[in-house]
């Protein structure tokens, strides 16, 4: 997918609402869990419920792989299904991986190809040649963590240097040199909107991509008034606030209306 | 596995050696392509043939992810078939994770309690809590990325703060407050001997995981200088020079020479 179809897709649906799937066999329904692959039969009906108030689909590939084999089968019908059913929609497998090069290429195959999803999250921390070969895959994107969301994101990424740029910055700043880095875009957590008009001045075209509206307590509206660009520009991920809002049968019912009043909010900064 | 097994075995064996795992099917020998599983045919062969020169064996998990379902079952029967016969070797599995922290628990139930690795490698972006929930495991060792071995590991890692500390450094020396930090190792590139002495200065006691010998172009003789503590305290990673020795039948028995040929030299510093 290519910037120009996301954004069509934003202005078509009046959303730039992202749901992540992270899914728990904990917190699923329980009448779930007799069949053969409940994490598959969840997202699907989620999926389902929802597709038409977002833009964005975000596994969590962590709760996946906890599961196995089977977790990373439910992976590969998840992304298909989405990819067979809903064309349109983005999708971001949430891998935060990283690697020298060589190695860093097969994680892009992986993703990229293997299971074809449109984009993938990466650690800056290994530096350009350990992102560059994720940003060789065509019309695919890297999104790259900038600012996140946890209490120790602040441990290293607001480390000021001798300049007074901090490592963030740096990280956005060095970022805009690599090769296709129009492919490029930025996880920043919704809980630091005081950081956002910061970011805006050093990369103003490309998306965000903001988790930590609802559960982690950020700020819908604090992270448009400084986070939006001409384009849009935000991609607004929920996970537990919208595919946990119910456990009973009703559960994708429930995600729905978790996340169509994300979407009117939305529809309304839009205007 | 605790420190003190690592440290008898590294007595025993005379070595200090870790083989990465890192396969490729274009690269290995074609006969073992015609079989049900070539990837585990493989590493079965060079573990058996090079099981008592090293005491650690480190799958890079990219290369097993970019297989897909096949390359997840493959890495699976590697670290059954090393915890069945060498339950004395301490495994690695190099994944470069690390999120917020009810995901990095996932990744650390992936990788200590569904595979049963004695290791994960982390990366540090993003802080504290993504860590911790990995150094939870009693008994398992949490590997954090602090100088890389690429070119890029210069991009980030030795930014300096206003005092003069560069960011490897500020990882370094934030994680030894970090909740079970006795079980932390390090990740420093062999190509990078003169930053040992200062590491060692800030992690006197720790394991470091050097990866980079052979055909990264580091230096043995350098690394041991300056990174040996008096519990060794150091493993030495070698990939590619050892497994792709010969691309011939012989492939087992050439990977096993080089390995011999590392071994031999680590004896003669051990003395």
């Amino acid at each position: 997918m290519n910037k120009k179809q996301l954004i069509k897709q934003i202005n078509t649906k009046k959303s730039f609402l992202c749901i992540g799937l992270d899914v728990d066999l904990e917190k699923i329904p329980q009448h779930l869990l007799k069949l053969d692959d409940p994490i598959f039969e969840f997202n699907k009906q989620i999926i389902d419920a929802t597709h038409h108030l977002a833009v964005a689909y975000k596994p969590n590939i962590a709760f996946y792989e906890a599961y196995g084999i089977k977790g990373w089968q439910a992976l590969q019908k998840t992304i298909k299904y989405l990819n067979d059913n809903y064309p349109e929609i983005f999708t971001i497998a949430d891998a935060k991986r990283g690697d020298i090069g060589n190695t860093s290429t097969r994680y892009a195959k992986a993703f990229f190809e293997d299971l074809n999803f449109d984009s993938v999250t990466v650690a800056p921390y290994m530096g350009s040649d350990s992102v560059e070969p994720f940003l060789a895959f065509k019309d695919k994107f890297t999104i790259l963590l900038t600012l996140t969301s946890n209490a120790g994101g602040l441990d290293f990424q607001v480390l000021k240097d001798e300049n007074g740029l901090t490592l963030y910055e740096k990280v956005l700043k060095q970022s805009r040199s690599w090769k296709n880095s129009d492919q490029l875009m930025y996880v920043v957590g919704a809980t630091r909107p005081e950081y956002f008009q910061k970011i805006r001045k050093i990369v103003p075209h490309h998306f965000l991509l903001v988790p930590g509206i609802g559960a982690q307590g950020g700020d819908l509206q604090g992270v448009c008034k400084y986070g939006m660009n001409d384009d849009i520009g935000l991609l607004i991920n929920s996970s537990r606030g919208i595919i946990y809002a119910s456990k009973g049968t009703d559960f994708a019912n429930k995600a729905m209306e978790s996340a169509l009043k994300l979407q009117q909010e939305m529809e309304i900064i839009l205007k």
